[in-house]
């Protein structure tokens, strides 16, 4: 039994809300239950200077957890100095997973930089910040469109990415904070929406975890992903 | 004539939400007009080293804008690696303010740390960071007062600070980010529910301001934050 | 009866030396009583690159207390990595009021960087620093005239700066540090040779102050400063 | 067909070499083809503060590239003040997967901190650096184990890991550098000796893979493992 | 011929001035021509965490220049964020240099840090550190040695530094700037009143020096040595 | 007697082995005794912006300890965020001693930076680093010659480096760790293959050493380096 009462394969409430910020270009407030992200778009007409001169774009990502996201405050990233090796392992992910999807060329000699700001921490905040990214990247595009910046074909499929894990020795959909921190096994997929892998990443976090529990997990991701990208484009549909 | 209508000593319409974490001990969403402000206030039972064994308790903000808060993107201060100088002096400025009304005694050997992380930029965010900063602590000493922590008497008064400025020769209340990047003079008052000073800061960014354009600020401002206690008040009646 | 004997409106004797530092285009070390800074002002033919090709120049100030110049060692903060939040508010303070009486236009694309270094401090060391910043940089524009860099109305109005505060109940004029760390309430004026305010910050350390202990303050600001500004005048006048 | 002319399911050479430091309490030099990592394992009894007490030990690894262990010289983190995100990823790794096969009660209150600095790069360095750390670490076991430090429990299997990849749409064991930076996919694989999972991490470069490739990458990483385990077996046989 | 005029043995005129702060236990200015350093020496009565508890005191020594001390502005190093290579080894050999006449014993849990601040720059400015460093020690352990923190035995002899290199071809005594600058061969002498030495740094700037010229430079050296300390007799002798 | 039974002007085996980097223009492993040091030159053909548009060369060199090359392990300085003064002090003597044998001119506008990464430390670490760092630009300047990058006129002489010191009374040629940690004088010389001097640094760790002493040091120095001058160039005779 799970401590939320979900069924094993059953994701939390997931919401979608775009258009939350007067200045991005693109942005969405996604939950998954009680894990809340700001996702904002921000378009560049330059790029890096490593970028320059290649005909081809660039996309990358940023993240951070507002202090008192969390049970207990943490210490500001930006007081501390430094970004943890976690948040640089997130925001590196975010951006790769993000660029899995874009035609470098069709986005030209443009940058987007995706924030992902984590307003309330539940568990599965770097699966809803690439889900969320993904919508807000999306309304950038469009807002880069109308102003005859790139055409249709920048990105070539939908993204979206949810956890799973071993949870009291069955496996189970979208850990929430109580599950992730008692977890056996851990499991973050990214996929797009013709359900190829762009990136998994499975940690045992007690004892090792065998190749018919790895099926297992797979499987719910497949699930997940195919939920979360109907929802995605039940919200970009809307204006 | 002011480039949102208003009158000359008209703030914009502020609104205080208050409960919107569900993880901090106090918390409201503060707007005044397009600013946006996430106070938090966290209460912690340890004390910073050189604080202890005193019987004094402690009060501190941090501040932070997001990323894209602002009409440009601006770096992320974490992966700067350092707080700007702009940042230091407000998050200085909010943890001052807000000691100026309580009473360390009365608090004890805890200390509540405010967050005040600004959502959307649209000038005044160190003001309703003030403004909103001290009805999320007044929610943390009411979740200490449940608890015995505290008494009733840690907080001597209300709080609450507004900016003034010269805009185009006339002093106006509460200035907007279209009037305050063109302001000659620009100033921020934190004053306290009975009318005292507890803090003024008035800069020229042109040429200097005389003593009657000062007296002339300093009662708009007492306008100001009349209207803001009562806003407060109203805010932190319900339950 | 304030620690030193003087009375509420009287300000400590105040020394300005000019042409003390063989290299810098501008020196002087200014005395208020026991502190003494020296100011250093450097001319530079090239500017900052956010500021190239605009037809302006730019001023701007750093200040640093030698780790021996107050009565406990500080930590150097060449050592510490980096400079506190009260170093940087100074010298932001220094650079903005400069740059209230300098035409930008009038200087060119030329940079003046003035070093406010503390030997020793006690009490007033940003109001000093302002006030002998100021001299430096009069003596660095006299060096760029001779060399036919600038014209005469680079600058258009003196400058000089003052504390004053609410000690045991009363208004005085130029705390030091014993009434500084005693004083209720403690504020600093920039103000010009015609009576114009630049910059004015005023903090309550214990219990606000009133409107009228604010006109007050004013009032001595008013006339420290314009003791101030005679004792520039009469320190440019020799040669 | 591969650049190496190796078989799609054949790993580089594999050579361990221990005691190879005149220090540490467990080394090894290995290398997988040109990848050549120099593994140290350190044995301390005093456990990081936030550790202490619990009556539990720790394993925690620290990952480092030679300026000159690429084809192009790469800045020494050192002199740039910071590890990158590479390089943290990589060593909370190989922490984490270390920690997997590690009884903390039976390791009591010691550390072993394991440095894996890459001497020569040509792809795999992590995964042969995880490999290489086991085998130095059940070198300072055996250390702790004769000075009575440790009983023969700590390790409940052995580690190893391998990458692969989709290299021109074939699936192929053990990336070189020439593969890696060309393949559409590339996986690294951390497993047990009796095969169970400790880590999978998979990543799309180009084109995302399909649960059908990604079924024939775990079944190249099982054989691979399952090699790496007899070499280490073999090594740990020897004095 | 030297750009100074000097003999190739003669000297700078050196002055030194004790007791130049308020509120250091020691210090003085000490100039070598044009070259002036502020040294004070603080007594604190508790020692760094790695040295307490073995009856053993401690000196070190800080080392900074103003940025206008020179000829161009310097970039201030609180703002770079460290201290130079440069610094870092100048500061680290004062301390060492120090240490080498005091007996850590006699000294007892006491810690001296002994700040040279150069005032302005004209080569030799770590040797004239060196030199004034003592003298402010001196002048610290007079004031511990009145209130009885330790007895007569502290310091177990003078201590002076010197500057010699070769100028075009000729061994010389004293470099200023102009010919630190040109030198072929700078070196720095540490020595002790009776004559010993404590440190000795040369280095060839363009061709290596001969076995001979060290021995000139040898001679130079132990001449200034002597003639500093009878100025540090002299200096010292006056209250 | 010497804790190695070496004879006072016993030199530990020195050992060079060349081409041992795959990817480095020039490399070589250098041991004295049990002080193992890898040195790999890198060739260049952009210099750092300061050095550029002059005709001339530059060459640099960066000094790194494993955390394991020690008996207690080291903080790894890319952990700690900076080189310690110890590190800098060391790569700038190596760039500088470098530097004294090379023609800049003749190098033309190319850098080679030369990597001296201690594998094993046994003390005279940057001897070792200085004697192997000129092995390694000798093969560097080899490649490059190939290339027509550069002509035969380079460098002007051989380059070797060597510690001696003051142990329990007798100077005494290269000191390995035990030495070094007891010895009352430590010094290092730097010279080239005619005898003459580069860099010369003595220490008088506990009481001061005579004129007489410095000069049983230097003489040892020279034996020291005409042996290794000998084994440098029988290493560079091979291949």
């Amino acid at each position: 039994m799970r401590p939320s009462k979900r069924a094993s394969d059953q994701m939390r409430e997931v919401k979608i809300q775009r258009h939350v910020s007067s200045h991005a270009e693109g942005s969405c407030m996604i939950s998954f239950g009680g894990t809340k992200v700001l996702c904002t778009a921000s378009v560049e007409t330059n790029l890096p200077p490593w970028r320059r001169g290649q005909g081809l774009g660039w996309v990358t990502a940023e993240y951070g957890m507002l202090p008192r996201s969390t049970g207990q405050r943490m210490r500001r990233e930006a007081t501390a100095g430094k970004q943890s090796g976690r948040t640089q392992e997130i925001q590196r992910l975010i951006g790769r997973s993000l660029r899995a999807v874009v035609d470098m060329k069709a986005l030209g000699e443009n940058q987007i930089t995706v924030d992902c700001d984590v307003i309330e921490a539940d568990g599965g905040t770097r699966t809803a910040s690439i889900t969320g990214a993904f919508v807000a990247m999306m309304d950038a595009l469009s807002w880069m469109k109308e102003r005859d910046l790139v055409g249709d074909n920048v990105v070539s499929d939908h993204l979206a990415a949810i956890s799973c894990g071993i949870y009291r020795g069955t496996p189970v959909l979208d850990l929430d904070y109580d599950e992730d921190s008692a977890a056996e096994t851990d499991a973050n997929f990214v996929m797009t929406g013709k359900g190829g892998f762009v990136e998994i990443q499975g940690t045992a976090e007690e004892s090792p975890f065998s190749a018919d529990e790895l099926a297992q997990l797979i499987g719910l991701a497949q699930k997940g992903v195919n939920e979360l990208v109907e929802l995605q484009k039940a919200a970009l549909k809307d204006q």
